[in-house]
């Protein structure tokens, strides 16, 4: 497979893990792949559609391996597309949305390397079609912001008068044990208690799991649904529609699944 | 066409524009379709995807025409189901942003149509992944913010002081005539003059134009560009990365547009 040309690395969002959210482009950068790096949070229905020839190196925690360094995955990348492969890169979501797809483009292009990057739909998203709640909606959310959370010492980092907005949906991007230090600064800055909070688990994927609570009751209720897949986390008044939804369409919600 | 049964509406988010960047269930969606309504953002090219009989509506101003109401848009999908088709409700880019996708779902299961909605690609995600930017970026920015704007009377309407945190990426889902009450508002707040902008006009389609500015300049930079598509805008640090990018590797990226 050597070659004398520099092969190329796309930068792939893969969604929010079902095949059938990829975007048509990602589908065939993925099956056009000689060699494929992924995160742990791809599903292994995305993985199984790439040929069977092509190297597959998986960068992130999965079945208890240990994940790489930024800076090996990126000496990693560069090592395929010198041997003149098509290298993709896997990421969940969308790759501009926490995906550090700026420091990989950013390493890749100043060794020559040929970039492209394909977005993605971003778990909030999906989670919210899903569950059939708008991100937006007049009169109750007119901005959406996507967030990660920091927390060093039990505290959380930076500056959160951002989340006191009670026009933004907040869509955090998070780990499962952070829910109580994020509802209680959240709260201590004048957030309602009552507002809603919907928790998706592992958005978009047949095995979805969606848990409705308010800020107050957010920790205990995350404690209590022993979450294991990654969750999304959406706080606003949108987010008590998802209950609504849930309840009132499982049925009808089945029998249109096999529609499309 | 006439069933007894009732038919079913999707909801579908059509991305940014090109066919490539729809959802494979998206696709499948529109392929399945017996009657299509979409807004004037939806590409030609998506648009074909339908097959030749299903029933093509158009809800948005296009080539002259006037929108649909709202409410015309929610009865007629209900008197599509009602005759038992699989209507698809086209949007561009995501419908839980911006979409109205409460409003229409609330009516329809309200009257009983069983709704189901299809994530897609955003168009801010699209911008960065086209122009290779990211919308986070370690040390730069931790969030992102998307927003649209209303202006009454010349004002920008609503509190906005959430748009000077310097740690999150503004993208604007606003009106081609609305840079200058945008920027001043900011500046007003006390945002930098400095601070880069991005300009996507078209995102994620062949015909996408990048304007890099900053927002002193963001006014004077929209009218000389005499945008006449859709143009999604970006304002943070990460937007200074957009132009480095399109300079850097215009070859290149031309190069490898072939690739997948």
């Amino acid at each position: 497979m050597l070659r004398d040309e520099m092969g190329t690395v796309q930068l792939v969002g893969a969604g929010p893990g079902p095949a059938d959210l990829l975007t048509v482009r990602a589908l065939r950068a993925i099956e056009g792949a000689e060699a494929l790096l992924y995160d742990a949070l791809i599903s292994d229905e995305v993985l199984a559609l790439a040929p069977q020839r092509c190297i597959r190196i998986q960068t992130g925690k999965r079945a208890g391996r240990a994940s790489m360094a930024q800076d090996a995955i990126n000496r990693l990348m560069l090592r395929l597309a010198r041997r003149g492969l098509r290298v993709v890169r896997l990421k969940g979501g969308d790759p501009s949305i926490f995906g550090r797809v700026g420091e990989e483009s950013d390493f890749l292009q100043a060794h020559g390397v040929p970039v492209q990057v394909t977005p993605g739909v971003t778990a909030a998203c999906a989670a919210a079609a899903q569950f059939d709640f708008p991100l937006t909606h007049r009169g109750e959310a007119r901005r959406v912001v996507f967030a990660t959370v920091r927390v060093e010492d039990g505290v959380l980092q930076g500056d959160w008068m951002w989340g006191v907005d009670p026009e933004t949906t907040i869509g955090l991007y998070m780990g499962r044990d952070l829910a109580g230090v994020v509802s209680r600064t959240l709260m201590a800055q004048g957030v309602s208690p009552d507002l809603p909070v919907a928790a998706v688990e592992n958005a978009g994927s047949p095995a979805a799991r969606l848990v409705v609570t308010r800020l107050a009751d957010m920790e205990a209720a995350y404690d209590n649904s022993r979450f294991t897949g990654p969750v999304v986390t959406l706080i606003c008044k949108v987010a008590a529609r998802a209950a609504v939804a849930q309840l009132e369409n499982e049925a009808p919600l089945e029998s249109i699944a096999s529609v499309g």
